[in-house]
């Protein structure tokens, strides 16, 4: 099993941060990761968090998404609705056994209680996952999609991984360098003229996010490619 | 997929009962049924509820667990410790997976928050469920085993499947074309110096022969960007 982040983006409510640390630690899980709470530490937090407190106390706080996933191999963004332009879609039991086979950390990504994830925020991410649901009422509490996420987890259970891949998978970071250098070659090269709504660079996104474990060396080699051709 | 009943035994807080409220009703389960709660009709339990005000409305309340259950052709007890005289005893998956199966209606039946199910409360079941869960800490907060229950008998009655792709998709020829165009930049570019046995080219195949159902337009998108960059 690959270790799991939860990252919880700009949570309004710490009652919620609290129940989010029971569920995940019901399940094993204990690295939360907060994105600009609106408060925490906090009271309620401890609360509802019962006897999960070792969990906020481990509980690390980011300015951006970017800062949170960084380390991170893989990334699952969790929403309830569809979206134009996204990264590959999966329902939350195959992000699960996909999640289970990543050899390096992943992160499973949570928005606002109002408002989900930012565009940019699912961009960030490599899958985009929904939690099968009601159609007339799919809105899940933020702990209780928080549990369900990671009960598919646990069920998904331990599958051994190569040894020795982790290292040579490429994080968010190298993803991230990746799309920079493309989106600066395609405008150098006129391939792109910025600012006319161009899709080309989530469209660039969306096919690199879905190369499964993708390398740092073939990152790298991309890049290598790219930086001989723009001089 | 049978009719759900779901049944909780003494509740002590109504904001509980509002939360599973929520947590059925986004998964399209409506019938809640309490025996003997602490506190209901509750103001706490509304709030917690959201947009589930109408599952509150209708929920009935009954003196004892067999009251509630008369109706039901199968009812499952969910308990998170194993009980020495119990009934059959499923993980949740595969009751749910049982229940959906049912001709009559089914009731799924939670403890208090702190007691759980008293052994009388159990035998009154046909089986006993758990949850699969962490063995330093399998406490789950009420509704989010409301939620995890609900969440399973809804992916028991519509298995989902992934959503069909309608897309066109990119043929060997396409595959073939990007490729000689990647080994093209790359020599132009001078990343690559032909005959020294550099294993780019295999590379950069091995890299894009991993992307899943890779599209002909994504072909086409970084293709032109090629164009341009060799320009």
């Amino acid at each position: 099993m690959a270790q799991v982040r939860v990252v919880l983006c700009r949570p309004s409510h710490p009652g919620n941060i609290g129940s989010a640390a029971r569920a995940m630690k019901s399940m094993g899980f204990t690295d939360l990761r907060l994105v600009a709470p609106e408060k925490f530490p906090a009271k309620e937090a401890e609360w509802m968090a019962t006897n999960a407190g070792d969990v906020l106390e481990r509980t690390t706080i980011h300015a951006t998404l970017e800062e949170a996933i960084a380390d991170c191999t893989a990334a699952y963004a969790l929403s309830a609705r569809p979206r134009e332009w996204s990264p590959q879609v999966l329902d939350v039991r195959t992000a699960a056994l996909d999640a289970a086979k990543q050899p390096g950390p992943v992160a499973f990504v949570f928005g606002n209680e109002q408002s989900g994830l930012t565009n940019e925020e699912v961009m960030a991410c490599q899958f985009l996952v929904h939690i099968p649901a009601s159609a007339d009422f799919s809105s899940l509490n933020l702990s209780h999609a928080v549990q369900v996420v990671a009960y598919e987890l646990l069920m998904a259970g331990h599958p051994q991984v190569p040894k020795g891949l982790e290292q040579k998978l490429a994080t968010s970071a190298d993803r991230e360098g990746l799309y920079a250098h493309l989106n600066e070659a395609a405008i150098r090269s006129g391939f792109l003229v910025p600012e006319t709504g161009s899709k080309l660079p989530e469209r660039l996104r969306r096919l690199f996010s879905r190369v499964p474990l993708l390398e740092r060396e073939e990152v790298n080699i991309l890049r290598g490619l790219l930086k001989a051709l723009l001089k």
